[in-house]
């Protein structure tokens, strides 16, 4: 095969490559990462990039005709032919993802509630690091050195049986001897049985680190835990490399099921957690040898990537994912850059589209040990939730889609730097002023500032209940092909020299997001006749959260027109759960309790939903009467 | 380096080796295997080769001056210069091993008592396939595969638990889905849990197959034992394939100890077994991925090597093994060729020199279990022995010696094709007649010759009670340089063109192994403060039973002088009480109990074994009253 040279701007770097590859590959290859959703089927239109000079073979794909017209092409389906230059647009790369671990709320937003994370829990960490000082053998005294270990160990930790891995009993002997009989045993309890996954000379009882993941699908948050103090010595999130094959999980679950797809996608996921591991030890000189154990949650998808378990099924109709009650696995069999030896803990998942993210958040916020009616609601591509108290617990998801996470929408974009989060227009001028995360120039708009952006563009008369544009004496209200659209950012403000925009198709498809949202918390209710006024108290879990505010969301009807005291932003409750389960034993066995105990609603097998959703798609509902406050 | 070219004679196979390679290490290469009792120390003189042609370095070491003169020198301490030819005699090749599984006994030798190998144990194979059909999902009943196959499988099953390894899970979707649901689980059961270790489409549990192991230093055996009905489908023995890094289990240590001895003892091991599940397989049509566990049993350094655990501290004062509990592992773990996923149990060892095969040997001759006062002999380079009854049962080791097994003997051997293994003299005529395995002419004599052989000496009055030699009026007898030697078949007769001889050294030798072995009997018997007479049986235990002769036994004082009716032979009882694990899931934990109940004396620990040793090293005792039929 012939070989092209390719650059990319504007960074100015080349790179060899072979001719018929595609442009996309070629950037993936040298760490440009390209915004995509269909995982290179070139349906999304998320990779486009301007080649500005060479002979490439375009095999087309969806692209907007503002695109195609100013000469871009996708990269996931455009090869090169001989030397090119390819240019690629800011609205095109996959940037550094903020993810926020913590952040202090602005006004008008609801701020993330602390939770007394091991409240009702004794600390009893779910690896524990136990200093022995045993006698050394005798001809008389001649046990064994694993049941002179063990024998030692059993009368700290109650459990009735210790197995060690082989490489450890590899090299016990050579262990036990160089540290003179004085060792640190860390060992991870399951079920009736002590498993051993580190041993260390001396007493390093206070070196033990477990790590707390939230496996996303777009971000991954990690925390890392010293399991003698229960501390988070740090925290750290990225987002998920998987982003590369495809946006969402369903594209991921096609992606998977190409050659190699499943392997890349997990390779990306356990890559990506190595890369917060590095990070955090880096960062707080931690030997990453003792990180002993680690939990994650996630959706049931990731998990089952993670994993390396294949999600096709999860797709396919009647949606069966391969587990569930997901096993625990070995880092060395995971590929994660951690104590080779340590045991890696899933939260369960309850069905295919409602996973352990969900129970993890179920867990932390104790709505299984609660007197109160509570809904809980994490949106992201899917909106999950979960209503119930200790006595039940029901659970669906809705497919919001992806808008909410930027995908779909013109300017659509995930939740990092330049993303525009909040949004005022004046009802008179129709001028408008945004405020973009990192308060630097405004690239697109992130699922927040949609929300906003709807409630805003209603209150100035500018869109109708249905989410049709009228007419209004702005040059900002303006034609594109056939439908209507409105400048929120003018070229030269924004930042990437273009118009910022939203049209009608826009937001019709926000409000079939929010409607869905909606109509699966109506259908829930409806499941156990229940009324909206039994609900107690309402807990908003998510990154999502972070930046939303309230008033828009119930003005928009995506959220329920209730007291907003009853309202409660809990924040990554995956990553939280994750965390409590390093801390409590029990926790994780709580947590497998609550995997069992949700009932799952599926809400594609009645007509209850689909009624609903479509009485949902209007500003904010059909029934006016379900949002009191709204029309007051 | 410069290559050498080395010739093999007889064979005439040449081959291309580094210059400053040993002689022996080439042979290995090329697969000449060589006998070594010191791990290539140059100490055990068995490698002894001619060199015919070219230069090499001898690096001298301990070889008979016999041998010397002759022109020979040791492979292992002899490195080749440039192209050699080098002749290999017949007595320093390992030949390959004849292990009989099962052969017809001779008249006068004792016959193999027939076990009833279940008898009192309910037909609960370790390792249970069950055959599913389940119910597809649908859209209400959406249970995950992993949790529709669980459910399923505990209706079959007695287990709190199912845990499947990541790799089986992996393919659990289109396995389950391919086989339209109708698939075959094998599981292991390990405490509160079943274990998958196999799924297979369609009805496969007649299919399913265990193997039982013993693994001895010098020989390994193994049974196929198909797990729905029971049957032994097939046996094979083989030599160990770490005989060529020394013969008995001290210089296997010491070797385990070199750089890389660990992994080439335990690849070595695991090499053996390997060979011999192709040739079961191979023999009886059986996929080997069909054979899902495995259960072995060994002395304790074998286990060790087995499991790739370093045995470095059993052979030093206190000798502690790494582990006498030995964990279960997984046929990938050891890389074993069954199923990848098979579990591979190892009996318990009770200490460093009472090891797994005695447990075995206990287990499947229910000494444990009976109200008869039982002593278990095992002797072979150790000699182990277990005294007790279902009340108690204290055991030890003591070293009789490689004499035994031919180690140490001028013309000693192991029990090989050609090798003596009965011998008459004529009291009169001093004229020998002896019979060889495998009816061959003689190349050396294995040990149930020789203790035949000293007890014919005594018996013509050729050697007095202490060994030494009486001049008879013979020229079989002759001195040697300056000790006397008895020629048993001229040069002419034999199959090495040299006379075989027994020399007063090797009586000497004989004598001290069988006075250890003797010495330890009468150590336990003080240990508990019993008679012999309380033994109400006697169970001689071991490959080397097979061509014991009692009366020989008892006549030079190795075997207490007791009625003959009292001795059992049980055989290879190591690899019976293997097989009788995989029919028994009971069975194996009463082998874990059987491991931990015995009480291990240290012989070396007080003086009792020292002042026993001494007074055995007569023919047959120094105390003639312990042996009144010899004396009668």
């Amino acid at each position: 095969m012939a070989k092209c040279l390719v650059t990319f701007l504007p960074e100015n770097i080349s790179v060899e490559a072979e001719q018929g590859t595609s442009i996309k590959q070629i950037a993936n290859s040298i760490g440009i990462a390209l915004k995509s959703t269909c995982g290179e089927e070139g349906t999304c239109g998320r990779c486009a990039v301007k080649v500005k000079g060479g002979k490439v073979i375009n095999l087309g794909g969806n692209l907007s005709s503002r695109l195609r017209k100013t000469g871009h092409v996708l990269a996931c389906r455009t090869l090169v032919e001989e030397d090119v230059v390819v240019e690629i647009p800011k609205e095109s790369r996959l940037d550094e993802h903020q993810v926020l671990v913590e952040e202090t709320p602005e006004k008008g937003v609801l701020a993330e509630k602390e939770l007394d994370l091991l409240s009702g829990y004794e600390f009893d960490p779910i690896c524990r690091t136990v200093y022995l000082e045993l006698s050394p053998p005798t001809i008389t005294e001649n046990a064994s050195d694993f049941t002179r270990l063990t024998v030692e160990l059993r009368k700290h930790l109650d459990c009735q049986h210790v197995r060690m891995p082989l490489p450890i009993l590899r090299t016990l002997a050579e262990t036990l001897r160089g540290a003179d009989w004085k060792v640190s045993v860390s060992v991870v309890r399951f079920r009736d049985t002590a498993h051993v996954v580190n041993i260390q000379p001396g007493d390093t009882t206070a070196l033990s680190y477990g790590l707390a993941v939230d496996v996303g699908t777009t971000t991954v948050a990690a925390y890392l835990v010293n399991l003698h103090t229960g501390e988070v010595v740090g925290k750290a999130g990225t987002y998920n490399k998987q982003a590369i094959y495809g946006d969402d999980v369903i594209s991921r679950i096609i992606y998977a099921n190409e050659p190699n797809g499943l392997e890349r996608l997990h390779e990306a996921v356990i890559g990506t957690v190595n890369e917060l591991v590095d990070k955090l030890c880096t960062e707080h000189q931690v030997d990453r040898t003792n990180i002993n154990v680690a939990v994650t949650a996630g959706n049931t998808t990731m998990a089952h990537l993670v994993l390396g378990l294949p999600p096709k099924y999860i797709r396919l109709d009647p949606y069966i994912p391969t587990a569930a009650d997901l096993p625990p696995a070995t880092a060395k069999e995971l590929g994660l850059s951690i104590d080779p030896e340590a045991w890696v803990f899933s939260f369960p998942a309850v069905a295919s589209y409602v996973g352990g993210d969900i129970v993890s958040g179920i867990l932390c916020t104790r709505v299984s040990q609660s007197d109160q009616m509570t809904l809980f609601i994490d949106i992201g591509t899917n909106g999950e939730m979960v209503l119930g108290n200790r006595d039940f617990m029901m659970t669906c998801a809705c497919s919001a889609g992806p808008a909410f996470e930027g995908g779909g929408i013109t300017f659509g974009m995930r939740a990092m730097k330049g993303a525009i989060e909040r949004i005022d227009i004046d009802p008179t001028t129709y001028e408008v002023t945004v405020q973009t995360i990192g308060r630097s120039k405004a690239i697109g708009i992130c699922g927040s500032g949609l929300i906003d952006c709807i409630a805003k563009l209603r209150d100035a008369g500018i869109i109708d209940r249905t989410g049709k544009f009228q007419p209004v004496p702005s040059e900002r209200y303006r034609m594109n092909d056939e439908s209507p659209e409105f400048v929120l950012v003018w070229a030269k403000d924004s930042g990437i020299d273009k118009d910022i925009v939203i049209t009608e198709a826009d937001v019709k498809n926000l409000i079939r997001s929010k409607g869905a949202v909606y109509a699966g918390i109506r259908s829930l209710l409806k499941m156990v006749s229940m009324d909206l006024e039994v609900i107690d108290k309402i807990l908003i879990a998510g990154g999502f959260g972070n930046y939303l505010n309230l008033a828009d969301a119930v003005k928009i009807g995506l959220l329920p027109d209730v007291p907003l005291e009853k309202y409660e932003f809990v924040g990554n409750t995956s990553v939280k759960g994750a965390h409590l389960c390093l801390l409590s034993q029990k926790a994780f066995e709580d947590a497998l309790e609550i995997g069992r105990k949700m009932t799952y609603i599926e809400l594609s097998a009645g007509t209850t939903f689909m009624d609903e959703f479509v009485s949902a798609l209007f500003l904010p509902h059909t029934d006016l009467s379900l949002f009191p406050s709204v029309t007051a």
